[in-house]
């Protein structure tokens, strides 16, 4: 499928889009995070052409974030596995998860509850500061410009806003 | 654009898809939540269409993500902000970024820094329980059939996939 690509954009962002940024893929990477980790299986599970899954299995292979692990000679048939890469990726997708049981469905709730084995409740996944491990909240976090910060395309906008967000919190006392 | 709907799909993933699972979207939202707020500044820094991007915001307006807020009377402009529903996106946003400056940049680090202003370290997002609070690490979590389960296309995949990661951690004893 021909779609923009975001490689030339130097933000985290538009790189993790140029790897998930097809709406199918995520949902490829939730079965195999699942446990449906062969062709037939997912072809069956998300009712996608075989061509456009086999396209997106190619990539995702290509990309480092599945790894095929042949359980069948003559013909050859694989399991995709995800790679630390991939595995890094079910953050992605419990964020996206948590956004969707709250405002996708009613009250009658979620089709799918996920049980925190340590704690044994059912949880959704909330981002916490990596530093101190509190909840993190957008009016806490500052955006600055990091080590490959460079001038480029639109940098003047994303420039002038951090430096409108910084003055706001050098203001605020904080 | 023409794209396929994933109303259908019993699944918090396909729905939170529906509504972010254009790429320019993301981005769309990341250059609002860094205050980038009015049609022309998004335009100049993502350097896509107009007809493109006037497309997204009426989509994001009409999903209840955006609200527009006019500045200026004849001709009319508007500002976009996020309502709560919009904000709360911030959280896959911020799931994003972690996994793409973990694997998407080289050793001379990422474009943008985050503080997380209560601790004053730079951060990455990282998700935690909502019940217990500790680190969730994908080993830890079992899904189960939520409220909403129902049968439809796919569904023996999925069922059957839960059902073995049931049993296996129940011969986990954990």
């Amino acid at each position: 499928m021909a779609r923009t690509s975001f490689d030339h954009m130097n933000c985290a962002i538009a790189r993790t889009l140029n790897v998930i940024g097809d709406a199918w893929t995520p949902l490829i990477l939730r079965d195999i995070a699942f446990g449906i980790t062969r062709f037939d299986a997912i072809q069956r599970d998300l009712g996608l052409s075989r061509k456009v899954l086999s396209e997106r299995l190619a990539t995702l292979v290509d990309d480092g974030v599945l790894q095929r692990v042949a359980y069948q000679e003559k013909p050859t048939r694989y399991d995709y596995y995800p790679t630390e890469k991939g595995l890094d990726l079910a953050n992605v997708l419990l964020a996206m998860r948590a956004w969707g049981d709250r405002w996708a469905f009613g009250e009658d709730g979620p089709p799918l509850l996920i049980r925190h084995e340590p704690c044994g409740q059912m949880v959704e996944a909330v981002p916490a500061c990596s530093h101190c491990g509190e909840r993190l909240v957008a009016s806490d976090l500052t955006p600055l410009r990091g080590p490959t910060f460079e001038p480029g395309p639109g940098t003047s906008e994303i420039g002038a806003a951090l430096d409108r967000r910084q003055a706001a919190v050098a203001a605020n006392g904080s």
